[in-house]
């Protein structure tokens, strides 16, 4: 069983049909719910953190932690353009954690949901043997504005933000800014406000499980297939890093042929790594070569 | 530490100041969030289930599983008289799941939401040693009109739907309609819409950790006190299963003096169990006497 074999099934057999409010359901980064009457979309997402699955508890701080579970969640409101507005957290809290630990944790989340303006607003509280964390994030985005990840259209460019392996090195070496970068990761809230309101790009989503199986991902929600070059790699991380590596929360992105996309946004650099093609959907090409989706699934490695 | 104490820490280093649209945060059955321009408020709750803190591998079919889930998050719904619309669902699968089990642990799930119109939306997958999901469920009520915990008042009547206790006593003894009732538990949908919508009900909450431990809970957070007589008890149940017992989900709720409160919901007994009285906030008393609150709490008990 790979996570999208699950994926399908549950897709399939849920067959709830959409009801009226809900624009977007199972499949992309966020669902979308539509508010009677309302000029904003509500972008609804989860995301889990588990000890052993996602992080250990020796390598990671109590505030890195904390820090950790909500970034993944902005991460896909930033995915589609969106505003975070408000989060919930449920947390399992291991008996191992102290009041201090979990005041850290806490801290951790709190500095980065001040900074983002997303109020927390409840959640859950239970014991367990492991920590365990689910983030709910409400962002809002214009009525229809949402970047979706079945928007790219053959001909369109295809861009990342940043580069790309930083995380999958860091892990492995855990030091230096590659360390810091697996352990705090940064939602790239700002870029994809200007990739919805200034761009227009014309799909999006977040680089958490690397790029072969993202842009796999992106093609197949567009029905599409695309042919890219070797994206910018992060400094001492390899060209596997970059593209089968995880969690670099960096922006997958594709553009119209006529966009201007800037060189930088900011310090961040936004690099065209292809284009989009007719053709088998979810096939990429790296180089002519087809680019097997070996980033990473929970369920295929276990 | 108490599940209490976490959430008053929680709470106070929170400090994040409610934003615009956000009208009730920490500290009800679910938060509260009003869309820009639009007639309905959105009811945001999330809830986990844990393996080993809310249900064991062997007593426990999956498709039961599934349905409480969801049931749990829908009495949150139902506890604010909202009507449910979407739903995510955050999953740890175990090792020991087969995906035999998984299919029909959503087979539960996509029962119970198709009866009550609730689109599966998305959600989470991960790998994990044992079970935990997360669900969350937004639910629409009109706008202004969310039934809160903070609205008893000083001579309002004190209600509750149904017999307490037989979620209790089915986990104790395992057998019969004691035993269904606690696998299956119904949220009282119906009946919170109608609480708000005809009786005008002043305050609302649903009995998910027992009579003693909620009721204190409404009375914080109306800052009144309340006296009560014994509640309704299950057919088989004890009075402290009643008045101590977890998992009822039956709905608690306050009405002005003159509210006509029917006898019957449908086959739903409502009852009266006591009145709202100005003193020390959060104090009960049973029959003149204090009623510690012994109810369900994850922190104590561990």
């Amino acid at each position: 069983m790979t996570e999208e074999n699950i994926l399908e099934r549950v897709r399939k057999r849920a067959a709830i049909p959409l009801n009226s409010r809900l624009i977007v359901g199972i499949g992309d980064d966020c669902a979308v719910y539509r508010p009677q009457g309302s000029n904003e979309d509500l972008l609804i997402t989860t995301d889990m953190l588990l000890e052993g699955a996602h992080f250990k508890r020796g390598t990671h701080a109590a505030e890195e932690v904390g820090h950790k579970v909500l970034a993944r969640g902005l991460s896909d409101i930033a995915a589609m353009g969106g505003r975070p507005m408000v989060c919930l957290l449920s947390l399992a809290v291991p008996r191992w954690a102290t009041p201090g630990w979990i005041d850290r944790c806490f801290g951790g989340l709190r500095k980065l949901s001040r900074r983002t303006g997303t109020a927390l607003a409840g959640g859950d509280l239970a014991r367990s043997d492991t920590f365990a964390s689910d983030i709910v994030v409400i962002g809002s985005v214009p009525k229809g504005a949402a970047l979706l990840r079945s928007g790219a259209r053959v001909g369109d460019g295809v861009y990342i933000s940043g580069r790309l392996g930083g995380s999958a090195l860091g892990l492995r070496t855990r030091r230096g800014r590659a360390w810091r970068r697996h352990l705090r990761p940064e939602a790239r809230l700002e870029l994809g406000e200007f990739l919805r309101r200034r761009l227009h790009a014309t799909a999006a989503m977040d680089l958490s499980d690397g790029l072969s199986l993202d842009l796999r991902r992106l093609c197949l929600a567009s029905k599409v297939s695309a042919e890219i070059d070797a994206p910018p790699v992060y400094p001492g991380a390899s060209l596997e890093d970059a593209l089968h590596g995880g969690e670099d929360y960096e922006l997958l992105f594709t553009a119209a042929p006529g966009s201007r996309v800037p060189a930088k946004f900011g310090e961040l650099p936004l690099t065209r790594i292809g284009v989009i093609r007719r053709g088998q959907p979810g096939r990429v090409l790296l180089g002519g070569r087809a680019l097997a989706p070996l980033g990473y699934d929970h369920f295929k490695r276990s």
